[in-house]
């Protein structure tokens, strides 16, 4: 029996860039030395991306089923592509789920393409939580220096106000801090908490939610035991050397916290599903139609995600 | 007659750190000799500091009153700060106004002790806008790499969205055009502006405003000959080296373009007030009444400050 980490790798949208930075990860042998894959997806989709790269590498693979008369097209959006990524997930998933691998690293998928496959989630994370049946779960974004949560995620700006609820801080915060000590090996996380208004609130002079309904979560968490900061105007935050004292932290709206990551992570970040008992991992990037099939992806975030992903079953073990 | 650049110092809350930093870079030859400083404050606030510290420097300066019986008391809030940090700011204006200087540089003054003596403005732009009879105005944030002007300012989060009109937009847009041609020399800027919801709206699922009240501005202002894109997903585009490409960036609210700024500027940022007759930069931080009078305060931000004005005091007189 090996005792490299089994990843399974889900291929993502066979038309998008999943395929092609999948098998470039699969001829890295700083990869495969230590790594064990699976490759969930239909042969003809893999042989087709390796013929035209002549891409090779020997890994195990386990087969999806491949609707009849489907042709690889790459930068295309159909229900066919979509059926395939999702089908490729759900095994993945399933291999986990009975331990016969240690985690999973998804390549992107189309949100349009699973749409009209007839899969009604927002994309994979609801999809896998679902599967696995976790009552919560958190993305977190991470890189090397950086962990971010978010409290409300893909909701317009109008929106975000009312998202921002005392239970939602409360598990976001809870969520965040097992995952910091399970995950990541850190015994007594640090979290800090953004304010959701400029100046996070300036005292209710710009708006009440920091201190009404913010606050309160934070002192309630301290007193369970956390040790946290906040809410904390967030560009003094990020402007200043504070946010790298923080193990985490935990941001109110989409862009409030993919900014900043964004900004500081300089392309090395990866996407980490929070709060589930199997490791998911993915690269920060998604199915880039625009340049699908011309072997000109970058897969360092494919990359990344998989050294992520080995880490985080790492630090599990040390801990069973 | 001296060439070198005039320039009128305000010198904020004379109980902040505003008097420090100024004096600090009163004793900096490398900006003492380029530049004729003119500091606009009671002689006993400046006394009291050069005392403590035993910084002297010499420089003119223009008396403030002083209200009877004042102390400084680096840290204290109170009306008779407030009053003469304000009265610093009116004298400065005026030496613009009247061409006596070429530019002013505003030290940080407190809106509580400012609203104390009867000053009912959120800050020293609307003052000073006000003052000068300015039809519109526009806080940017100034780095070497990094232009940012907004849309909305200093409200709640859960106004921001009521706040972007098309009217709001296409001023911001006009006016940092303006800016950039006038007061950087750029001779046909290119103008990025940010969507207002994540992935800029993504074809309205994630709210309508990103196409039905800003692309409608970004095509009048592009018909009008502006060189402009957008709206852009803010992530990505401060997540790539897409912000690199613009000269000047719009964001629709407070965090939207602070986090970026304050993070990509690592504290070399100052702010200028586009759209007025006169030129005015000042430091991006604030009183810091929490180190007041203790000598620790950092001259580097006032120093760009002072830097900036005497650059486009120098762009605004190679067109004139």
């Amino acid at each position: 029996m090996s005792s490299k980490p089994k990843i399974a790798l889900s291929i993502g949208d066979p038309n998008g860039i999943g395929p092609e930075v999948l098998l470039k990860c699969l001829s890295d042998p700083s990869l495969t030395d230590r790594f064990h894959f699976l490759v969930v997806g239909p042969s003809e989709v893999l042989s087709f991306y390796q013929a035209r790269w002549g891409l090779d590498g020997s890994f195990d693979r386990m087969e999806c089923d491949l609707p009849s008369g489907f042709q690889v097209q790459p930068g295309q959006i159909n229900a066919d592509s979509g059926r395939i990524s999702m089908e490729s997930v759900a095994l993945a998933v399933d291999l986990c789920s009975s331990n016969k691998v240690d985690a999973m690293v998804t390549c992107p998928i189309s949100k349009e393409a699973i749409s009209l496959a007839g899969y009604h989630f927002p994309g994979h994370t609801e999809f896998i939580a679902d599967r696995v049946g976790a009552s919560g779960h958190l993305m977190m974004m991470v890189s090397d220096h950086l962990r971010v949560g978010l409290v409300t995620g893909h909701i317009p700006i109008s929106q975000v106000s009312q998202g921002v609820t005392g239970d939602k801080i409360q598990s976001t915060i809870g969520i965040m801090r097992r995952s910091l000590m399970q995950d990541f090996g850190i015994p007594n996380p640090r979290i800090a908490v953004l304010g959701l208004n400029p100046h996070a609130g300036d005292g209710g002079v710009l708006g009440n939610e920091d201190r009404d309904v913010i606050l309160p979560e934070i002192i309630k968490a301290r007193e369970a035991g956390c040790e946290i900061i906040g809410p904390l105007p967030a560009d003094g935050f990020f402007g200043s050397d504070t946010w790298r004292t923080a193990d985490g932290v935990v941001a109110m709206y989409h862009d409030q916290g993919l900014i900043p990551f964004k900004a500081l992570s300089f392309g090395s970040g990866v996407n980490f599903t929070a709060g589930l008992s199997i490791v998911r991992t993915s690269p920060d990037h998604g199915t880039a139609f625009n340049i699908a099939g011309e072997g000109k992806a970058n897969e360092s975030s494919l990359k990344k995600a998989i050294e992520y992903a080995a880490l985080i079953v790492q630090k599990r073990n040390l801990l069973a």
